[in-house]
């Protein structure tokens, strides 16, 4: 199914494609693209190239591993992200290893990075479903994540699959079509609320 | 000037020649590209699809907004983002709009949205150079940005420029390789810092 992005100004495929499916083939991912997917996260920008990203990976070729992250996942996302092949979570390092000071674009930069892989996976056919609904205590407790680390987000990521593999109840969640605010509502000129000369 | 990443597994050009260069050129950027670049941001995914981000602009057609935004970058930053004729800061919204709770993904969300931003630069022979580096408080203050919006990232953008252009003290660092962490360093399997089956 697609879901092309009805935006105002053109996109590139790759990004006017994008979209966050449910319905994923339970299909492996070969090593060398997960390989990519990591890569395309390593190689992201970051505040003083700290790359405070770290991902926790569980494929197929681990059961264990795969049922384990699964395990975090609240019951409303696992009733579709189990099928996913590959299920992440990305972890955010509170602060700076150089020196210890609190690093107030952690977060964000882990956000830069998981852009870059989804990007990464769109080029290969694969697509990512990221989730904050997950028990992050429990995945701190599950996957032995220390303090000053903090889980971000779950990240499902395969092939897609049709609607109808979906049990019948999200298939109108599949097909409902994107939407997002106007980009009057995000993009302002150099004062908040103010209309972007440029695009009026 | 090129600098690929150098990866172990293969990455799509649009990431792997992507860079964060010092050198811009003043050559401003047409409306219907900055207009793409948004648009970028805008169709990011979101924890809800809650669409924390906005973005503040300063363009070459606005100098007073443009000089506004320079005046918040702190001067080892200003010395080469002066001449980027696009300057934004990135805003991330602390709460969820539906019910006013602090919403954690807030600045991870703005970070995937400024990547595809950046993505989309590239694409259009862009080149795009975040930030952490300016007075959060004065951002604040110059460009009315409310409580409960986080100012995040200054972001410069523009054609790139040879390194000559640049003041003479900057040139070794934009020649300086790219360097990452080890793909091991940041990709565990399913336990904090245990190897990844797949890629070993």
């Amino acid at each position: 199914m697609e879901k092309i992005a009805n935006s105002r100004f053109s996109l590139h495929p790759l990004l006017a494609e994008r979209w966050s499916p449910l319905a994923f083939d339970s299909r492996p991912i070969a090593p060398e693209h997960l390989g990519s997917l990591l890569e395309a996260a390593r190689w992201a920008p970051s505040c003083f190239n700290e790359q405070p990203w770290s991902f926790l990976v569980g494929t197929r070729s681990d059961p264990e591993g795969h049922a384990r992250l699964l395990s975090c996942i609240v019951e409303a996302n696992a009733r579709w992200a189990a099928k996913a092949p590959v299920l992440m979570l990305s972890v955010a390092s509170s602060s700076f290893a150089r020196n210890g000071k609190p690093n107030r674009h952690a977060q964000h930069d882990v956000g830069l990075a998981v852009e870059n892989m989804v990007i990464q996976a769109q080029t290969m056919g694969l697509v990512v479903h990221q989730m904050g609904g997950f028990d992050a205590q429990k995945a701190r407790r599950q996957l032995a994540i220390p303090e000053g680390q903090e889980p971000m987000a779950m990240i499902a990521i395969g092939y897609p699959a049709e609607v109808d593999s979906l049990p019948e109840e999200l298939r109108d969640r599949e097909r409902a079509p994107r939407s997002r605010k106007e980009l009057s509502a995000i993009a302002f000129g150099a004062a908040w609320a103010s209309a972007l000369p440029d695009l009026t």
